[in-house]
């Protein structure tokens, strides 16, 4: 087993990985900007390094002073988190020639699926199912065109190498084409350096509806069941629910299977998500797949009683997995509480935590890194605690979220918790009843 | 199902009550003394009412004061929480008295179960099994000092009102006899008002396991394994596991199904304990019964999925329950965290509370009733919050505490958050070899 890991992230994540490290026997050695001095990630780490100033790019992206950092502290593996490097195959690889095992995939395996366009067709040579479209990058308008033909509209133009919603576009007939070919491209193109674009068939009235897989060193995967991804604002992801109120045991048996396909296919090694697109039908598409451990993974860890920070560094380190399935016991929902303020367009609203009392008591998980006196720096994004109920029951599960919700006070910022507590009353949200596009409709009210 | 409940408590266990009530949708109403004005459990309940200034013969001891303050707001039922008038045979027939239904045992099984002696005998005559000693209530000297030769020394004498191990002793040999007879009476008598004393056969090594059941309105009992609470300072728990290190499958069997048997025979209705001495030979002997919820509740409710306070008042309210016994798939240790010097002989240490930071993620459950700026008044008992860490194994779950007593933050008062950090790494404590003895020996390290 590792002796001494280095998290090559910040916030909830780094700490979610220091607490199992502990609980592991682990040292960990924190690394942290100029803007994240006082983070909790630096404070319950065994060290912390300084790896530059806050933009990013100076600090947590800058890969030779985060190896560095791990060869000065003799860290011998490196936990990314999610988001930074995290899919980075460059960084991967610069691991393991420092002889540092990157807690994570394979640079082969990131260029596999972190591409987009790659990753769809690795998918169908796979057998896992997959939305109609361009088999990768498609060459030039003229091939664009024909394509929207043959897929049939409405279609969604993509960029390979997007994310967040950036250089993404829904085309519903043909005059519309040329315009959204031309936008999406030049987002791309300024969002990622790179304007390469694919094609899928839009799915109407679709759900996100993923699937959390572990594969292990030798070539063997396994599924943890599905989280319902579906109530998303500009497709941020602002609550999750796992089982999903729309899965049915037949459906559940065939999205895992086609996810430890996909894993087995491409021997995943670690945590990873299958992403799908599931029509009013019940037919599932595959999305993307993401080779890191997600923001939502709670809720999966909450229903199967599995810690999957620490089933990552345990097949990172060789140990094998025994090849089982896991199927939710309880019913858990996660609230991603931003710092933002929900009556003003989500506008983030970072600054200093005057008050902070967390909820508490039976089936309530919060995970977070700040505390009564932090100042949320402007620098990152603007998530600073997921609050997670769990529950016998979907019904039980949004009633503990809602009183959950009710006690926890954060003075000092705006922050999302009154959105959540009224998506908690929505008809269609406690009937389970919504898609990707409910956030479309919905009307936040503002307080008397 | 009722529509509202008053809680007639204070501190965590009202907090914990009105949690379950809000996500079941009953509203509450919380009764404080004057010193309890900025308890959460005020804060949270849907309304408040004063009984009375501090002392609690004058508030949460205030029968007529609680009925009042229960029929002015309209409650349907009460609460009793633990300690004060949650065992009181007389406030139970009061509620029943004006039609309010007292969330707990009745009146007549409180009197059997609730005075030490009238216990033993029942359980004798339900086939549980007991430790050898007098069959209720010593008449004098003389009947104690031939039952002292018949049991066999070492005996116990113990007080029939006792609790906190007030009016107490353990007897080694005849020649002390008289001693330990005149002070335990003298003691009891301060105490309780009552020096009716009886006697036990001293257990050897013995372990304090209690099994947790729960009864219906229809005769119907279950239980819900074991809690091992042999860690103790002079009889105060502190600190409860589940399932018991010294456990096995038959003995649970064995103890479960004498629980099981004692709650039928008296037709019990609610939440219970049956509290057994174990000795070094896995012989189970009937301590006593607690006709109420427990403290160390939570590592119960973590390792089977229930909420035991939901289930008090389903059942409370004429649910049946299914009859199914429940066993532990996971391991669960609660900490109790008092506001005492565990440097300076545990001595309580009131105040305010200037900074706190609570643990949280995977696996960490919070019970408290503080929070910053709180201060903790000196009238009640010190307990000010309730660590509960739960994981797949013993190992997981201890180091888990150990990580999660690291991250707690609690300034401005002393706490035993030290005392159990040291705990935690005890060797015989980690073996899972103790015994009521083991604080005994117990040296706490003064900090350097």
């Amino acid at each position: 087993m590792f002796k001494k890991i280095l998290i090559a992230n910040r916030g909830e994540i780094a700490l979610r990985v220091i607490r199992t490290c502990k609980e592991m026997g682990i040292k960990t050695v924190a690394v942290y900007s100029t803007a994240d001095q006082d983070s909790l990630h630096v404070r319950f780490a065994d060290e912390a390094v300084c790896i530059g100033p806050a933009p990013s790019s100076e600090s947590y992206l800058k890969m030779s002073n985060i190896i560095a950092a791990a060869e000065i502290t003799n860290a011998d593996a490196i936990h990314p988190g999610y988001g930074f490097l995290s899919e980075n195959a460059k960084f991967s690889k610069l691991c393991e020639d420092h002889e540092i095992k990157f807690i994570g995939a394979t640079a082969e395996m990131i260029n596999q699926m972190g591409d987009k366009a790659n990753a769809k067709s690795t998918m169908i040579a796979a057998g896992v199912p997959c939305v109609p479209g361009s088999e990768g990058v498609i060459e030039d308008f003229a091939e664009c065109e024909k394509l929207a033909i043959e897929t049939g509209y409405p279609v969604m133009l993509k960029a390979s190498a997007g994310g967040g919603g950036k250089g993404m576009r829904a085309v519903w007939k043909a005059e519309e084409l040329r315009d959204a070919w031309d936008s999406a491209r030049h987002e791309s193109k300024a969002a990622f350096g790179n304007d390469d674009m694919y094609m899928e068939k839009l799915i109407e009235e679709p759900r996100h509806i993923e699937i959390q897989i572990v594969g292990d060193a030798y070539g063997k995967a396994c599924h943890l069941s599905e989280r319902d991804c579906s109530v998303q604002r500009r497709h941020q992801k602002l609550t999750e629910e796992t089982p999903s109120p729309f899965m049915t045991d037949e459906l559940r048996e065939a999205m895992g299977q086609a996810a430890v396909s996909a894993a087995e296919y491409i021997k995943y090694e670690g945590a990873g998500t299958v992403e799908f697109l599931v029509d009013k039908h019940r037919n599932f598409y595959f999305m993307e797949m993401n080779t890191r451990i997600q923001v939502e993974h709670p809720i999966t860890e909450e229903v199967v009683d599995y810690d999957l920070i620490r089933e990552q560094i345990s097949v990172a380190a060789g140990i094998p997995i025994s090849g089982k399935n896991y199927y939710p016991k309880l019913h858990s929902i996660e609230c991603r509480i931003n710092a933002e303020d929900p009556f003003a367009g989500f506008r983030p609203a970072p600054g200093k935590i005057t008050s902070f009392h967390a909820p508490g008591g039976h089936g309530v998980r919060l995970d977070t890194h700040v505390y009564a006196g932090y100042t949320i720096p402007p620098n990152y994004d603007s998530m600073i605690a997921k609050l997670i109920t769990t529950a016998q029951t979907r019904g039980e599960a949004i009633s503990k979220m809602r009183r959950a919700l009710d006690e926890f006070v954060i003075e000092g910022v705006k922050t999302t918790i009154p959105f959540h507590r009224q998506l908690m009353d929505h008809p269609d949200y406690v009937a389970g009843d919504y898609t990707t596009k409910f956030m479309e409709d919905f009307v936040i009210e503002k307080p008397v």
